[in-house]
């Protein structure tokens, strides 16, 4: 992974997804990053949200906005980590245009695992941080 | 409640609701019927759908428009039961503007409660139930 | 077309479809159906919502849920249309697990084409009213 | 204003704001931002989505999450702008819980201000401008 994103994944839009301005309301590129993560989370990293007993919850998020998108345009997402601490973890992401590859926002997002039941902070359950380290962070192979 | 709803609600919009044509998009006037149901059966009918080991699962739900509305334009929806069998309940709803009380749309939603792990049908909870019959059903007094 | 849909498109889910029963939200059907009614409007009958004189509303729908689905599980949407009328046409939709096809819903929708500024019926344009005969009515030769 | 927010006010939640883990998804949160900050322009400080020359697309915007909130609690915003440019304006908003103020979550918002047609940046409208020095910026008088 040299400088880019470890994980891709497509994001379709929706009708709804687009305001009264007819392109992509803002809230849309958090649902499309915090999808890519828990996609990421669940299918690759084998996180079960029904049933873990540590759950990601996001303290914290960020986008910038360097252009804009419209239904039924398809966008993808890039999913790196930047930082991997004892319970949280922060991601970065880019929302790109599929073919072109231009750039439409970056974004980021803090996710810190705590217990279903307490909501105090865990540790990054082990397979979850084995699979950050392997796939997303910036000095993994790939 | 002669002809009407015996449970009338406010529902503001989002500036997100609206979408390329400037208008609500029609799937936010499912979500104005389903938030005011569950609001009523959590708020009048003593409902918790976090602990509940009974829950309700949408079965069918249709909607007519007569009418389009915009944000930030409040709405009100008015909400009354057609029909309350063992463990179905029909709800009939109409989303008003709140001055004028024109008429935007009328909807209908089917629940059937059911057990919260092995999603097969429960009885209506006999508290829900005393509810929808005291306040809800045509021949109500109110 | 013989007895299905005459298009069938994917719609993948979003962590936010879910709702606190941890499946997808009533109302997220009604966003597939309205999406893949107007991706197909837009990408096959050449309809461009941005600048058509003649826009879409929809008039009514309705939906019946057969089984429940969850992020991140994707759907399939089939696309069929069950009457033409000089202003109408009635959408009927069916939403599919991908692989065993198995029903999670069906539902209609029913748009009338209005004048972007008078908000009165017109004609559904030509080149939509021919690509919905061609690929989406029961008779299509598919 | 001193040291708080020059306007308040209400966001009532939906059925569907809560996600898989029973409390409003982090979208939400963005949503409520972008429909205060609306909401505002147009009822206090008379924009007008629908015909305005000049039209504010968010650049930028961040969210920091202190608790967590769930359907049907009500929720309140509060607004004020930290920075006044030629073009762009930063707001600041907090999200508190209605009666005991505590807070749920801080965020901010870049607009900048554009021509509806060519979107390249404008001077923010007269009016507006007048409308966020009077009420929104800390050293108004209120």
């Amino acid at each position: 992974m040299s400088g880019g994103y470890g994980h891709v994944a497509p994001f379709p839009t929706r009708w709804s997804d687009n305001d009264s301005y007819g392109h992509l309301n803002n809230t849309i590129y958090y649902s499309a990053m915090d999808t890519t993560i828990n996609a990421w989370l669940i299918e690759v990293a084998g996180f079960d949200p029904a049933s873990s007993s540590a759950i990601a919850l996001c303290v914290s998020s960020s986008c910038e906005f360097q252009a804009s998108a419209s239904f039924p345009e398809p966008l993808e997402l890039g999913l790196r980590a930047s930082r991997l601490g004892t319970s949280s973890v922060t991601w970065e992401l880019g929302v790109l245009r599929p073919v072109s590859h231009d750039l439409v926002a970056t974004g980021t997002f803090v996710h810190v695992f705590v217990d279903r039941t307490t909501r105090r902070p865990v540790p990054i359950p082990a397979a979850i941080r084995a699979a950050i380290e392997r796939e997303l962070l910036p000095d993994s192979a790939a």
